[in-house]
């Protein structure tokens, strides 16, 4: 064998054994009793050891200087080892244990003081988990900018200058789109009671609508809703509540089109580095072309209506208008995950710029609450009004993810710039989505975004799909059409 | 540290792998997607690699020749951990690689023949299981008794000279046993048809009421009932059938015996050697006692009726007795797990003497089928009508489980054994039986045998439970008063 293969060997089975390690976290969040949680927790430090130790092996290293690339996906699979093993070389194996052991306790920490409104508790845990992420970044960045290094963990080759000028585009439109829906009367929401299986029922027949495959994955309740697992194995978890369907629905959509995507990769990749989605940014348009730019779509919603009062009987809606208006409604609040496809990429901004400030060493961790209600302030136009509502709703930063917030933002933006695509490629697609018929858009995606896998880097990926750079302006235009229609102020 | 502080450590870590390999078992069995089963197999494999690798590890063999133990929780440490790595040793690589792939073959062949009920397509493969083992055998031996070694993988410290003298005693008395209920009219089974659902709950209230601990396990379903885990997730199965409500109580009762012996072990012996069921056959004699002793006296059985009337109404039985008779009814079949308390160890001696001969060179796979059906009808009185009724019922020789069938006799006679000392020192054991009060004897149990966990040898923590060495003279005495009573002739 040539080094090359042994070195696909060696990744193919560390392959499997970070899908065994992910697949005991959907057990924990979804079938594992409660008593097991001590237990559980060894179980996961073993695997984890395993894994670590197996890609830290200096026997990669040496397989990595002799191996050659025979075409486009070898080469395409050294680059990501190529990455993960430098990466792994560069940080100090004293530094990665302290951040793990000083996370798990920050995690903690921010808990508690999460649930005292306390963000005093928290700051002096966060100001130790943000000196130890600069030293990581320190290390991997080589002399280059901090945030960036941190960022290419989530996004490899996305930079803080790119993003600045993106975000710069998007603020000031969407602080405009975000007055102007809020200024009139606020629309109401749904009413009445919603029968828990049968809202579960439903999220499994919308699953199989927008094309994912239940002999190769499962859909079960969690606490939070995610979805997990590559290739053949991948499973979605979403939640319910009586009171708001929609929770439901639009949880399942999105995870649908994360797990669409794993499900859709060349089986000629998996369990190798292509046989995953290629970076948190692209992962995100693929969950959030699904749930916003199809999902709530006016003709997709003319067709759930349907849906609903088939299996929930009347739910006091007028007519596919009134109830277009509910699903897209825009209200004020405070929590980046509850927030509408106008307000979300505010928050994401606001930790965008704070996170930058605190990992460069211009904030504080001390000075975090007030910087974060200030700018809210400014942003949204209404006051953060406790520390949970504000800058402890997340559990990121705690847990040392710096870097990983923008990538949602992105996600909107290439989710923007798909559907400008998708649209171009598909002139029957409203009439199909108001026949509850996703089979052509999600093809479209599968063809041109999610059969790829890790193949090309995460912006040339959405430039082949799309024809051209991302760019925020698609997004923006479409937002804008959609809100001044539904808002006319 | 010191070289035992490092074996322990390196021990600790081991378990928690094995622990997540076998709920990745669990999880195949209960919720894996049909379609995961090709990538389940790569995850499966790269787990027992890394398992495998550790277990052969130098190092341990190096820790072990250094470690000294300071108390006997130490010594019988080293004593668990020196039996499994010296067995490691003395099998050649070469030839644990050669039986895991041929026994994969063997498993699908073995199915493939039972489904035609075609033992000689079966024959060629089994030889060749068969020559493997005996070379395995050979290896483990170093001289000694070929299936003595092959046996003291599941019931350390036992003999084929001990088990030719118990079964001696107790085939003959077995065998009359089984003529003078068989020779009688055969009594009604139960007739009506039972919600699966209904049975699911009935199961659920059962497991609870035989000691099982939900908070640290779960009840799901499976086509194979099983019990899987140690410490704080020992996790169960059962299957339902439409007709049969017993197969759910019986293989729940069952399962529960096997699950509360790991959840009961010293929670100081966790992820070590000592924190699991010390042998097959102390593992067999709880889950025997819950079933059969505790789950199928008549006290218990008449409760039972009681809770399935509440549970399904009228189930068509007059009364206590009738429905004791229903549960303990003796009947023709051919197969053993659906057998009955008497015949179930003719089942067993006959696998015994087949396989001792097969491994001994004294019978060739060719001559299986003939030496079964003949034997069968020796001691069942009736003939074998085809080869999945016969010797190709059992999957065990097909994946190599040589001296694993005279285990499940062990634990009969073992739990004839605790059940005698057990009835001594609790009198009023049938009152609360037929109250559905399993406390005093589960406790019993748990105290006597099921804390230990791995702490004394399999013969000698029967010993210690009972006071005396075990024997078959208590079991053959209740099952001649019992089944006498019921077929008096």
């Amino acid at each position: 064998m040539s080094a090359y293969d042994d070195l696909m060997a060696h990744e193919r089975e560390t392959q499997a054994l970070s899908q065994v390690a992910g697949r005991l976290g959907w057990d924990q969040e979804t079938m594992m009793p409660r008593g097991a949680a001590h237990q559980r927790a060894e179980e996961s430090g073993a695997m984890q050891a395993v894994i670590h130790a197996r890609r830290t092996d200096p026997q990669r290293g040496e397989w990595l200087a002799e191996a050659r690339a025979a075409d486009d996906v070898a080469r395409a699979n050294l680059r990501h080892i190529r990455r993960d093993y430098e990466r792994l070389c560069r940080v100090p194996g004293d530094l990665a244990v302290a951040l793990a052991r000083l996370t798990s306790r920050a995690q903690g920490a921010w808990a508690e003081a999460r649930g005292r409104d306390d963000f005093a508790a928290f700051a002096p845990v966060l100001a130790e988990v943000i000196a130890l992420k600069r030293e990581e970044a320190a290390a991997l960045a080589e002399g280059g900018d901090l945030y960036d290094a941190l960022l290419e963990d989530y996004e490899p080759g996305m930079t803080s200058a790119l993003l600045d000028e993106m975000f710069a585009a998007m603020r000031p439109r969407l602080v405009a789109l975000r007055a102007q829906a809020l200024a009139g009367a606020a629309p109401p929401a749904l009413g009445g009671s919603y029968d828990e299986g049968a809202q579960m029922r439903l999220a499994r027949d919308l699953a199989e609508v927008f094309g994912y495959d239940m002999t190769r994955g499962r859909l079960d309740k969690a606490v939070h809703p995610f979805s997990s697992g590559s290739g053949d194995d991948v499973r979605i978890t979403t939640r319910t509540s009586t009171l708001d369907p929609f929770n439901c629905i639009y949880s399942t959509i999105h995870e649908v089109g994360h797990a669409c995507y794993e499900q859709a990769i060349n089986p000629e990749y998996a369990l190798g580095p292509l046989g995953q989605g290629v970076s948190m940014g692209v992962h995100e348009s693929q969950s959030r072309i699904y749930e916003n730019q199809l999902g709530r779509s006016a003709p997709f919603c003319g067709w759930l209506l349907g849906r609903m009062r088939s299996v929930f009987g009347d739910i006091g809606v007028a007519d596919a208008d009134a109830f277009y208006r509910i699903v897209n409604r825009v209200h004020r609040g405070y929590i980046r995950t509850e927030s509408d496809e106008v307000q979300y990429n505010l928050h994401i901004m606001l930790r965008y710029d704070l996170e930058r400030a605190l990992i460069a060493g211009d904030l504080l961790a001390a000075d975090l609450e007030t910087a974060w209600n200030d700018r809210f302030e400014a942003d949204f136009g209404y006051a953060v009004d406790r520390a949970s509502n504000g800058c402890l709703q997340d559990v990121h930063w705690s847990v040392g993810l710096f870097g990983y917030f923008p990538t949602y933002s992105l996600g909107n933006v290439y989710a923007g710039c798909l559907n400008h695509a998708m649209r171009a490629a598909l002139p029957g697609l409203d009439a199909d989505l108001a026949r509850g018929d996703l089979s052509a858009p999600t093809a479209w995606l599968r063809e041109n975004v999610q059969r790829h896998g890790g193949l090309y880097e995460p912006r040339e990926t959405i430039t082949r799909a799309c024809g051209a750079e991302p760019d925020a302006e698609p997004l923006l235009a479409y937002l804008e059409q959609k809100f001044r229609a539904l808002y006319p102020g």
